[in-house]
């Protein structure tokens, strides 16, 4: 079955009806008003089919859950997503979700092939979906052999930041330290993985817990450099000590910080004399705290992280991060992190399709990854 | 009396018994161990006279009580004083005080006049004293003519803060709005003059108290374009409105902060995308408080500034400064603030000045300056 869009746009007025289009049955999370996301989250059954301003029918591979989604549904990050009837609601609403890799499955315009994958061009189109028309500008298209699906559904957020983290705010050079808090992070994990690639040394703070152990081996093994517990952080003389050991008394220029509260004056301990401290997430969710002292007298300065201010600044460094990012995991190092993957199988019963995700959301130990199939 | 201080050293064997020296009894607060001034400070006697590596006979006039000079009693100032047994003290002590203005009395060079007066070159010399004897190279000869004994004596530390903080971080042209906490300290006041010089506008938060009011008054008096208390800015949405309002939309690029905790958190709501807060003060001696979201999502940078760290970086910047300071106190635009002076008369008994000293260490109300008469 092939469309011509041009066909199409010269037929507006008996579009679809002069046509045999194939529709789609969809199922979609949505919401009408902002608040908890297990509050306010329900799941919508709708039609779906390519139409002249959306000629790409595509079906969702994977979407992650990443922290920015539900601070979106709670209503308290900037940019907020539009409400509206597209899906036939009575009441406008919005499909969350920011990232995610599709699949065409029919395309009124030829040069878009069934079968081929693509991520989300841009941020808010509401990935936590089965299906969505489309259009061309919708889509990234990158050539994603070699990739995992899961790597290819959260190719953007995590990565592009963490490259950001180290590569925007101080040149670091071969063997240079910098020191990150909830290294255990995806972000945190890929922070190692590329500080590793390009020959960083990197001081990675977990919070204690019963099994750390194991979550040191894992951190090791991914290329962190030297892994230490907030326990033993709060040890200043030691850490200091074994900093200076570490980097052959140079310190520590650039920190990292996804925590906030007072994980934040912990970690300013340890980074230098006119050192960088960058905030890039607020897990915590309490304001950060931050020694009067560090400012004044270390001339520490602090600064933020977004990469959709980065990316809306300067557009052409997107696909120049992501073809780096993709080298590394075609030549092996940069690997898939550890996440659970949520199979929401179309064969389940609306309320089990609901109940799969809700225990998605809920789960804060790991990332979760909605598998569409 | 005239001394060739050549001849001096041609005979430092037999120094001082060849010639008839003046010798005067001073009286200095010192202090053998760091704690609280108010236990570990007590009053010390000596003699004192001209040496040829000290040619100089200096008289203290006044000296300020700054909060450095007390951080640096209590030992949490990153400045250490040198502890020696230079005033023939059983142990070795400190004379604390970091800047005043003396005059000198007796001189083995004749090119330094008695009766002329200069401030302290450097930090660290001592101030809290009735004499020293002084090198040429501790000591700042500036024409003071029009400059009253409370402005030399406080010219350096307080005026070329304030300076600074209005000019080295961001450029701000005339008519531009910037905010500050801690309004009424002393580094706040000068903020105000030195913007209202500039042709700045300025929001002043001061906290609240019974006669708010009167310091309102006072600080629109000596300048200020707008003068709000802690409960006021607490109330944002009408502090936005107001500050749209105020700044023509343009919003607020620089904020000052000299009392950290909450306080900062309260000021950063006002500051605008990419804005800078700049802290150099800690009065709550609390950590400050930063929301994650004003670091991520409006790029907010905090930074600190300490005079002793940029006067060392760019030292030809002090007397550019001073120079510019005293030109505004004698055009009259730079007026000397409301203090506490406190004279500590030589007729005192000793047990009765250090009472007075005493005194003046407790009040936290209003900045304290020691009168030497």
């Amino acid at each position: 079955m092939i469309y011509n869009k041009y066909i199409f746009k010269k037929n507006l007025g008996r579009f679809f009806f002069g046509f045999s289009v194939r529709f789609v049955s969809g199922r979609a999370f949505i919401f009408e008003n902002h608040g908890n996301p297990l509050d306010v989250l329900r799941l919508h059954t709708y039609n779906v089919y390519p139409t002249p301003s959306k000629p790409i029918l595509v079906k969702f591979l994977a979407s992650p859950i990443n922290p920015s989604d539900i601070n979106q549904i709670e209503g308290v990050y900037p940019e907020k997503l539009q409400f509206n009837t597209n899906l036939m609601t009575n009441t406008p609403c919005a499909v969350p979700g920011n990232e995610g890799v599709v699949e065409i499955v029919e395309s009124l315009d030829q040069n878009f092939k069934p079968g081929k994958r693509a991520i989300m061009k841009n941020k808010a189109f509401g990935t936590w979906r089965t299906f969505a028309a489309a259009d061309f500008d919708d889509l990234l298209f990158l050539d994603l052999e070699g990739i995992t699906l899961i790597q290819a559904a959260t190719l953007v957020v995590n990565p592009c930041t963490a490259y950001c983290l180290l590569k925007n705010f101080i040149s670091l050079q071969q063997g240079d330290y910098f020191i990150q808090n909830g290294a255990n992070s995806h972000v945190g994990q890929m922070v190692i993985q590329l500080s590793r690639i390009w020959g960083l040394k990197s001081i990675n703070i977990i919070r204690d817990r019963p099994d750390v152990d194991k979550l040191k081996l894992y951190l090791y093994d991914i290329g962190a450099t030297h892994v230490v517990t907030d326990v033993e952080l709060a040890n200043k003389e030691f850490m200091k000590e074994m900093i200076n050991k570490w980097t052959g008394n140079s310190g520590v220029s650039l920190g990292l910080n996804c925590v906030g509260g007072k994980s934040v004056l912990d970690l300013s301990h340890y980074i230098k004399e006119n050192g960088h401290l960058i905030t890039y997430g607020a897990m915590s969710r309490q304001p950060l705290f931050m020694s009067s002292g560090s400012l004044i007298f270390k001339n520490i300065h602090l600064h933020g992280f977004w990469l959709t201010k980065y990316i809306k600044t300067y557009p052409e460094k997107k696909l120049e991060i992501l073809n780096d990012i993709i080298k590394y995991i075609r030549n092996g190092s940069f690997r898939e992190l550890s996440c659970d993957q949520v199979y929401l199988d179309k064969t389940l019963s609306d309320s089990k399709y609901m109940e799969t995700f809700k225990n998605a959301l809920k789960n804060k130990q790991k990332k979760q990854v909605l598998i569409f199939n």
